[in-house]
C-alpha cells in the first residue's frame, strides 16, 4: 500500500499474550475469595471497580491490583484478612513478571515489513510495564519507538499522528481490539486491521460489525504481509 | 543560545507543586499508623518499599499507594485493620486529585520561550497521572509534546533525543532534580539548568557539587529567559 508510512502494532495479545495472564490471576483471586461470593460475581465486582477506577488509575497491572484489593474489602464488608490483601499484592507482583510469549508469526511479520515502513508500537497500559515487556520480548530493535497511550480514542490517535508528523491516510494500525485499535483509527481516516485473539477483555468488546473500505481482518499476523506488499 | 533547538521542562516541582502533596499524604499515613511506629520510622519504611518496588512498579502515585499498603501490613506484622487499608486507598485517590498549583514565573517563562524553541515536558511518573496534571495545569498548549519517561537516566535521554531527532548540544533540560534533570543530560553532552524547589524527595538527592560548562543554576524559572535569549 503506497500511501502508508507508519505501521503501528498494538502490543498485548497482538504481539504477545496478555489477557490469559490476567485471567489466570483473576482465577487465583476468585479462589482466595470464594468463601464470600461465586467466582462469577467476584469477577463482575473486580470488573466494575476496574472500570470505575479507569478515569483515576488508568490501565495496567497496578490499577488492577488496587481494584482487586478494593473488591476484596468491599465484598467481604471489611472482614477479609490482611493476609489475603498481602496475597493479592503478591499475585500482582507475579503478574508483573510473567514471561513474554510471542504470538504466531510476529517475528516473521516484523522482519518482512521493517525495511519498507516505519514500525511503532502503540499500546495502552502502564508505561513501566509496557517498556519491560517490549524489552523482554526481544522485539525492541524492530520498532522506531514505543508509544504508550493513556487511552486509544480518536483524540489520542490524532496526537500520535501529529507527533509522527504524518497524515491519517499514511497510518496503518494493527491490533486485536476492534474498539481500541480499529474503530478510532478508521474514524480519523486511517487504515486498520483486526487480528482477533482467542480471548478479549469485556471492556474491549463491541456489539456491531464493521464495514469500511480501510478495514482489514486477518486470522494470523503474517497475513498482513501480502496486504501491505 | 544559538545551538539549542529543544527545551525540556521537568513537571513535578518545576512547573507545579508535587512533593508537598506527597509529604502531606505521608503525614496522614503516619498519623493512621502511629500506634505501631514513630512517624520517622514509618516514613523510612515507606521509602524503603518505594525504592525496593521501583524496578517492578516504577514511579507515580499508584506505586506509592501500594508501597504504603505493604508498609502498613509489614510494620503491624499483619495486624493492621482492613479499614485502615481502605483509608490508605482513599488517601491515594485524594492524592491523585490534588489541584494543580503553578510555580512562580512558569507561564511568563513559557510565553517568552515558545516562539524561539520547541518546548517539551520530560517527566517521570505515571502516564495517566502526568497527562491529567498537564491538562489541568492549562499549560498544554505551550508544549509540542509530553514525554513521560520510565526513568531519567542517560539511556532514557538518548532515546528522547533520537525521537526528537536532535543532537545533545541542541537540547536544554530544566528541572528541580540534580540527579534526574541535570547530571544525565550533562553526561550525554546536553545543557541543563537546576531550579531548586524548597523540598526534594530523598531518592532524588545527590551529595556532591556540579561544575560543568553546560550547567546553569537559577532560583526562579523566569531567570532562564535571559540565559536563553
Amino acid at each position: 500500500m503506497k500511501s502508508i508510512k507508519v505501521i503501528a502494532f498494538d502490543a498485548d495479545d497482538t504481539l504477545f499474550i496478555n489477557e490469559p495472564y490476567f485471567e489466570e490471576t483473576e482465577k487465583k483471586f476468585c479462589g482466595l475469595m470464594e468463601n464470600y461470593l461465586s467466582h462469577q460475581s467476584l469477577s463482575a465486582a473486580v470488573f466494575k471497580h476496574q472500570v470505575d477506577n479507569l478515569p483515576l488509575y488508568g490501565y495496567g497491572i497496578k490499577s488492577y491490583i488496587l481494584s482487586m484489593i478494593q473488591t476484596a474489602i468491599e465484598v467481604s464488608d471489611g472482614t477479609v484478612s490482611v493476609k489475603l490483601i498481602q496475597k493479592i499484592i503478591d499475585l500482582g507482583k507475579e503478574l508483573l513478571q510473567k514471561p513474554i510469549v510471542l504470538l504466531d508469526g510476529v517475528e516473521e511479520t516484523l522482519k518482512a515489513l521493517q525495511g519498507n515502513y516505519k514500525l511503532v508500537v502503540a499500546t495502552k497500559g502502564d508505561l513501566k510495564d509496557q517498556q519491560r515487556k517490549l524489552h523482554d520480548s526481544g522485539l525492541g530493535h524492530y520498532f522506531h519507538h514505543i508509544e504508550v497511550m493513556a487511552d486509544k480514542k480518536e483524540l489520542n490517535y490524532n496526537k500520535l499522528l501529529s507527533r509522527l508528523d504524518i497524515e491519517p491516510h499514511e497510518f496503518f494500525m494493527i491490533g486485536n481490539s476492534l474498539k481500541s485499535d480499529v474503530l478510532p483509527v478508521l474514524n480519523i481516516g486511517g487504515y486498520a486491521c483486526h487480528v482477533p485473539f482467542k480471548t478479549t477483555w469485556a471492556h474491549e468488546m463491541i456489539d456491531h460489525e464493521i464495514d469500511h473500505d480501510n478495514f482489514y481482518e486477518i486470522k494470523k499476523l503474517n497475513e498482513i504481509i501480502p496486504i501491505l506488499s
